[in-house]
This record gives C-alpha cells, sequence and structure tokens, in this order.
C-alpha cells in the first residue's frame, strides 16, 4: 500500500478529511487497460451522443451544487466568487466541445474524386481526423475546474473520441473525486463505456511518470511547473513509441511598454498591471512577469508608481504552501543578484499562513538580462521584473531572445507602434498570443483564442489548451482509399446528411458528393 | 577539410564525376543563420509573392530539361520513363502548393468579434496560423526529385513561409545541385532573401545531426530509414529548445487478404501484388511488405503463385549499393529464422551489379509473428512476408499488435469485410491511408491523401509529406488580442479582400467581418 496523503486548507494550513492515497502500479494498468479497451466502442459512438455526454457532464458538475465550490475553496483557498466564475467557465468548456461535436465540421472532412478514366486511374481518397486513443490529463493547481479533472484538455479529449485517465492534483483530491463522479455520472446516462474515463491520485511524480510510459496511452496533457512537464517530455520521448507531451509549463508573459503610452498613461498602467500582478496571488499562466519599460523619466516613474502599488498590496493566500515557499526562496535569490534591484515588496504579518505570498518587484537591464537569461524564465507568483531598455535595437535583440511565451503585450501609442515595429515582430515570434493593450490575465474561450506558445511555454508550439483547437491535440488524419460507402465513417459518405463543411477535390462546400 | 566523396552509377558500380564534401561545421551554422536572417522578411511576403516563387521553381525544374534527368538516372540508376513522371509530379507538387497559398483560406482564419458590452468587456481576438521559422528538409534516396531538394517538404514550407535548409542525399548530390540551382533562380526571380534556400552536401550522419541540433531551426523534416529517423528524433528532443521532427521512417504496410477474395481472386491477386512488390526494385515507403493470408487450400494456391511470379521476376538495380548489401543480409538472417520458410527467389546472375536485388518471398505464421514481432518490421527491398492466419480472431490480434504503417489494404468480398470487421478497425488503428483493393504503391497528390501514420512509419502521426496537408507540418497558430487594423496579417483583417474562408464567430464565412 502507498502512504495516505491529505489535502490541506491553505488558509490555515489544517489537514483535510478524508484521507487519500497514490495509485497503486496495479490500478494505473488497469484504467489504462480499461480505456484502450472502452476506446473501439466509445470512438465509434455517434457524434449526438458524444455532444450528450459532455452536455451531460456539464449539467451533473452543476448539480454538484454547493458540495463542489465548499470543497474546492477549502482545498486551495480560492475566494468562493472565483470559483464560482471558474465552474461557468469549465461548464461552458463541456458545453462549447458539444457543440463543436454537434456541428462536425472540425474533422476538416477532405474528398478527393476518383477519376477511373485517368491514366492511370484516380483512386477515391477521403480523409478526416480521428482520434489517437486513450490520453492522460494532468490537473493543475491553479484551476481546480477548469483546468482539471473535468477541465479543458479532458473537456476536448473525449469530443475528439479519446478516453481519458486523469492524474488529480495532490492539491485538491477531493476537488477532484467530485467532478470525477460527474463524468463517470454523464457517461453511464449516455450508455458510454465506463473505461471512458478514469480518476487516479497521485501526491508525487510516480503516477504521472506510470502514465506517460503505459503503452496502451497516445497522448498527454499537462499544465504545470517546467520540471514537471519536462520529465513526463523526456518519459514520453522514450517509450519505445514515443507520443505527443502537450506540456503548458510557465511563461512570464512579458509586457512591452513604449515610451509615448508611459509617458501619457504612466499611472494608468502601473494600476492596471499592479491588478494584475497580484490577481489570484499570481497564479495565473498568464501572469505579466516581465515589463520592459524604457529608461528616463517616464518609466522611473512609471516603476515607482507600480512599486508603490504592489507595496501596497494585500498579500494573498496561494493553492498550496508549497507555491509559497518556493516564491520566497526565489524572491530572497534574485534579492541577490548583481544587477538586479528589489524596488518593493509586500511585507507578511507574523501569523500569515505558510501559503501566504507578498507581491514584489524587482528591476534590471536589457544588458543584465543578456547576460544571465534565466532572469527572464518565469517567476510564479505575485512578482514581476522590470527590465529597462534603451532605443529599439536593444529592444528588438532582447526580445528576440526571449524564451517561449503565452502571451505578450505591447502598450504604445500609434507613433509608438510604428516606431518599433521590428520589437513587435520579435515579440510575436516567441508568444502564443499578442496584446495590443490591456493586460495577459483573462483567458477568453472561444474558436480564436490560442493559449500555448514556443518552448518552454508549451512543450508543442502547434497546440492550444484553450478554445475550441483544443481539439486537435487528439486527433490524427485517416486517409480511405476505394472504400465502400458501409465502410467509411459517416462524415466522409456521399450524402452528408448532417450538412458538414468538406473539402470535395480542395473547394469548401456543405454540398452531397 | 571534409573528405571528398562521389555519386555512384548503381547500374555499374562506376564513381561518378566531379567530387563533393560534407558541408564543414561553418558551413551549416552559416546556412542556419541565413536562413534565420531571412525568416522575418521571407514570412512577410505577400502570399502572390510566395505563390511566384513556387511556380518559378515549378519552371525552372523544367528548364533544366534533359541536364536533370540524365544526371538522377545516373545517380540513381531509375530509368528515365520513371524520373520523368517523377519529374511531373514534383512540379504539380510545387503547382499544388503555390495554388493553395494563392486561395489562401489553409491558414484557418479565426476571428471572434469583441462585446465591450459585456462583463467583463469581451476581447476581440483573431488566429491564424503562421510560419515556425528556418527547418532543415533532408533528400531520400529513393526519390530523387519528388522527395529530395525541391520535393514535398521543400515545397510544403516554403508555402508555409520558412525558409528552408537542405541536407542533400549522399547518393544524390549532383541531382541535387541542379534543383537546389533551380529554387536559387526561382527565389532570385521573386526578389526573396537569397538565405530563404541552402543547400548542403553530407555523406555520413554528421551534417544531418547538426541540423538537428542548430538553434536557429525550428523543425525538422525527413524521410528514410528508422535509424536515421529516430537519431534526429532524440537529438531535436534533447534540444535545450525541442522542436518538432516529421521523420518518416519505413513501413511494411501490410495486406489483408480475406477468404473470399482469396479464393476467388487468388492468380490475380497473386500477378498484382508481384508487381507491386517488385515494382522500383521495392524502394517505395508504401512496398507490401507483410501479406496476411488465411490458412488453408486458396491461401496455399495464392503463395505458390505469388512465389513464382517473384521468382521468375527480373532482378531490378537498388538506388545505391548499400541498400542491396542490406537487402542481402536481411534476406539472409530471414533464411535463417525458425519458423520462417523462404518461399522463393529470384537468383541474381554472375555478372550483376552490387546494387542488385532479386525478389524474395518469405512465409510464416501469425504465432510466429507474435513471439517475434521483429519480423512484422519494414523489410526494405522487393520482398514480402506472407503470415498465415486462420479465424476473425487470431487476425484481429495480429492487426492490433502491428507497428505504425503508412498504409492497410484490404481485399474482401462483402461478405468477407462484413465478417471481419473488428480486423479493419483493428488495421485502421495502425494505419495511416486504409485501402480497399488495389495495391499500396502509388501516392496520389491532393487534398484528401495522408501520407503518414503511427509510429515508426513516421514520429509524428499527426502529420503527412504528400498533399496539401503537408503545409501544417512548418506551422502554429498565433493569435491576436485587440490589434489595430494596420499590424494584423492581411488575413485577418476585417475587409478580407481575397475572400479567404474564415471562422467569424464560430461560422465558417468568405464575408468581411
Amino acid at each position: 500500500m502507498t502512504a495516505p496523503f491529505t489535502a490541506h486548507d491553505p488558509r490555515t494550513g489544517q489537514a483535510l478529511s478524508p484521507h487519500y492515497r497514490d495509485a497503486e502500479p496495479a490500478e494505473i494498468d488497469r484504467a489504462c487497460r480499461e480505456a484502450a479497451a472502452a476506446f473501439p466502442t466509445f470512438a465509434a459512438l455517434p457524434a449526438e451522443r458524444r455532444a450528450a455526454l459532455l452536455d451531460a457532464a456539464a449539467e451533473a458538475l452543476l448539480a454538484l451544487g454547493d458540495a463542489l465550490l465548499i470543497r474546492a475553496e477549502q482545498e486551495t483557498g480560492l475566494p468562493r466568487a472565483r470559483l464560482e466564475g471558474e465552474r461557468g467557465r469549465t461548464v461552458n468548456q463541456l458545453r462549447m466541445f458539444a457543440a463543436l461535436v454537434r456541428e462536425g465540421s472540425w474533422v476538416d472532412a477532405r474528398i478527393d474524386r476518383a477519376d477511373p478514366k485517368r491514366t492511370p486511374p484516380k483512386p477515391d481518397l477521403r480523409q478526416m481526423r480521428v482520434p489517437l486513443g486513450p490520453v492522460a490529463v494532468f490537473g493543475a493547481s491553479n484551476f481546480p475546474l477548469a483546468f482539471s479533472v473535468a477541465g479543458g484538455d479532458t473537456a476536448a479529449a473525449l469530443a475528439a473520441g479519446c478516453p481519458v485517465v486523469v492524474k488529480a492534483h495532490p492539491a485538491h483530491p477531493g476537488t477532484s473525486v467530485l467532478a470525477a463522479q460527474a463524468l463517470r455520472d454523464a457517461i453511464a446516462a449516455v450508455g458510454a463505456p465506463a473505461g471512458t474515463f478514469a480518476l487516479l491520485q497521485g501526491s508525487g511524480p510516480a503516477v504521472g511518470q506510470a502514465l506517460a510510459a503505459h503503452p496502451a496511452l497516445r497522448a498527454v496533457a499537462f499544465t504545470g511547473s517546467y520540471r514537471g512537464g519536462k520529465a513526463l517530455f523526456d518519459t514520453a520521448a522514450a517509450r519505445p513509441e514515443p507520443i505527443p507531451v502537450y506540456a503548458e509549463m510557465g511563461s512570464s508573459n512579458p509586457v512591452l511598454l513604449l515610451p509615448e503610452a508611459v509617458a501619457a498613461r504612466g499611472a494608468e498602467l502601473a494600476a492596471a498591471f499592479a491588478a494584475s500582478i497580484t490577481q489570484g496571488t499570481g497564479q495565473f499562466c498568464t501572469c505579466p512577469g516581465l515589463l520592459l519599460v524604457p529608461t528616463g523619466a517616464a518609466g522611473d516613474g512609471f516603476v515607482a508608481a507600480l512599486g508603490q502599488a504592489l507595496a501596497a498590496s494585500a498579500p494573498g493566500v496561494t493553492v498550496h504552501a508549497g507555491i509559497a515557499a518556493a516564491y520566497a526562496s526565489e524572491a530572497a535569490a534574485r534579492t541577490k543578484l548583481p544587477g538586479v534591484r528589489r524596488v518593493a515588496h509586500a511585507e507578511l504579518a507574523a501569523d500569515t499562513p505558510a501559503a501566504a505570498a507578498g507581491a514584489s518587484l524587482f528591476e534590471t537591464t536589457a544588458a543584465v538580462v543578456g547576460a544571465e537569461p534565466r532572469l527572464a524564465e518565469e517567476f510564479y507568483g505575485p512578482a514581476a521584473l522590470v527590465v529597462r531598455w534603451s532605443g529599439a535595437a536593444e529592444l528588438t535583440a532582447l526580445l528576440g531572445a526571449l524564451p517561449g511565451q503565452l502571451t505578450g503585450t505591447v502598450h504604445g501609442s500609434d507613433a509608438d507602434l510604428d516606431a518599433h515595429r521590428a520589437a513587435i515582430e520579435a515579440l510575436l515570434g516567441r508568444v502564443g498570443r499578442l496584446l495590443f493593450g490591456g493586460v495577459p490575465t483573462g483567458v477568453e474561450v472561444g474558436p480564436a483564442m490560442h493559449h500555448g506558445g514556443p518552448w518552454p511555454a508549451s512543450t508543442d508550439a502547434r497546440s492550444t489548451s484553450v478554445g475550441t483547437a483544443a481539439i486537435f491535440r487528439f486527433v490524427r488524419p485517416a486517409c480511405f482509399q476505394n472504400a465502400p460507402q458501409s465502410l467509411l465513417p459517416e462524415e466522409l459518405r456521399d450524402a452528408n446528411p448532417r450538412g458538414l463543411w468538406r473539402q470535395i477535390d480542395g473547394a469548401l462546400t456543405r454540398d452531397p458528393v
């Protein structure tokens, strides 16, 4: 038997009953084998049944009512209002994928008609996206609902036709059990195989490593630390048959403040970014951790105002004490670095819980970051590093050398934007989403959202974990040549009763063949 | 200086002048840096300019006339008519991508309109595919034009907006130099940066390894052996910033012969597969190397007829002596394996060149393959292994355990197909393209073709190396939030002057916003 563990209330440090224990190797193996056994049946369900499952999961999640919110609040310390909003987002994601599956054109059906008179005869070719097989999804600590058991990756994988084995995040095991029950109820309601979904608990890396290595699984989706994501990536690449790993591993979300914008709106920007940095105690993937500020008086004023706002901000509670400890340790290390100045920090009161973290602001120069690129890496928590730059050339070089990012944000007047086109191009090359104005926290869920980016923001810059395009993580193309109508998936048959958009001989149409 | 090497005429074994030499580390680095420097300019070219480049490359390739065909014939021993056909395919691929780029909807533009009245305000989000950056493409030995310097991967990468550094295959360096000049002429003709394309020679793995490791490159595309592809995959995964590797690494292309089809058409099938196995001396990626034949008299008759046809077939010349040597060595090893019978082989005359290979046919049982899965792996050359099976359950288990394949082919009567649905499903799970009837050799180039498959057929089952979807190898999504019209790529601006198909608020339309 593996050792038991419990969740803790980060607001008090108190252990929460009941005890959970890590899944044993035999349980992990069974979950993966059952997922593989369920795959052919689940993948062959009509689209309407898969859509109904996702809708039923949304209903079942809502039907958990206060029990889910209370447990999530206890396990994460996230405020009730935030959790209500996150539940709404989770439910909306499930429904969004239900609508996507129902509409059906996402399969990218392509039909090249035969030409028997050509020499050599041209075959009938029909292609569409098919599910990869059973996949592993990892719950993230910072979104106990929307990026966890019934979150975006699970919804996308089920929508694609892939059974899911979830590794629960050990900080919110009870919330995970509740959400898992909602999924199981939905699966039963539509008559999908029970093996379509499984939940495994695990307090350390062993369970996740076993999943990434399991021969029955065909992909891994993860949101968390660089260390955790990279370990899964390495394990999956070393398998006899490697599989894709979609790991979102952190981002410092550079913000490019251009001279006229700082001069005209410095105080307003300082207030907006102070709020964005401290929102959710800095635990958003898109927390703006790197602020590129021009040298000069206007920039000095912005930095001072931001420092004052952060110093005055109320410390928050992180979702577990490990995050606060890592944050404090990194803040202490940065304070000692040559060329780095601590501008301001919010003091913690003597009686605050171990999971508390106060905001901090550091400042350095482009030259220092050039010599010590590690400074540009994610510093998780309510902190930001200001990097002062001088001139478009230095700025462009700094941006081009950044690690990959989920987001980049630009604040500039029209003249600023025009004068810094090369810098903006360089920034676009390093990010998944480029914002003009505003703050990067707050990730809209919809068809046009892209939440991903070049390494190490994600192990796979070609994919997103938010929005309808997330379904592409879990599919591959399959092509049928000269297949009888009866052996084709419905989406590729001549009749097209659902009116899908399809490419016929290269041209999009909703017509039958 | 690296040691010089030459091509050899495989029909005679004679060295062909001139000498070539492996690219030095400094040359490799320069080519990659110049590609990186060219990237922003090349990526920003209007679609029409990129399309014109591809069309110009097709023209320039044709303008090389006999010189290209003569050199290719000398370096590969492939017959003139085959090379003419392959040149036609290469030119058509370049034009197909030109048309794709001109039409433009491949970028999958998505626009979610803003709603400032919502709480919180909904931003304007616009997403499209953007090029990854400079990429490495490896020439394959078996298609000196269509899968080489100006082949499908190069055409797809240039279409996507990615500069290309090609590693020439050492068996056809002169053909590669000619095709490279055609590309350079096309690049100059449209005024694209010279760094958009470079050719590097290399007689061993060092140059390719240096490309896979080079920090400026963003993807690798390769067609060749498992050993070569796996080495590139491992190098790319071990980089500080790993990059995608699209390696097509071989396939045994299982053919499923069902009982009524064998009984009704055994002789016809034997003739068709003898021709497919020996076509191009067995050097097609889709050569049918694994024939799953039911036990019983009809199957016995098929095997005997196929053996006779292969024994009587004329030996061919492979594209270089190394292939023939590996083929002979593997054939000798299989002859000694317990449970494996050599059914027939075509004798080589005493005076044949070292690159010659004669067809051979082996036979075993599903039980032997179950115990020795290596037997199901690719055996490159004009050979096939017959695997005798008995009963749908044994067949389904055999198919489910196969390594990933480019293709699978099914021959069956309507009743056969109906009685073996589970086996066909299992086969679909292991292949990229499933054929009903016919032979797998001959890969149509068009929107619906998929040439890829689960590992080890490809390192990335999500991608194809043939057809318009090959462009997706070289792109990633990028999202713009609240961007001014002037800073958006043309494809995402409101006006949509080219009439692209775009998703606006989730619905496909060619309308402006």
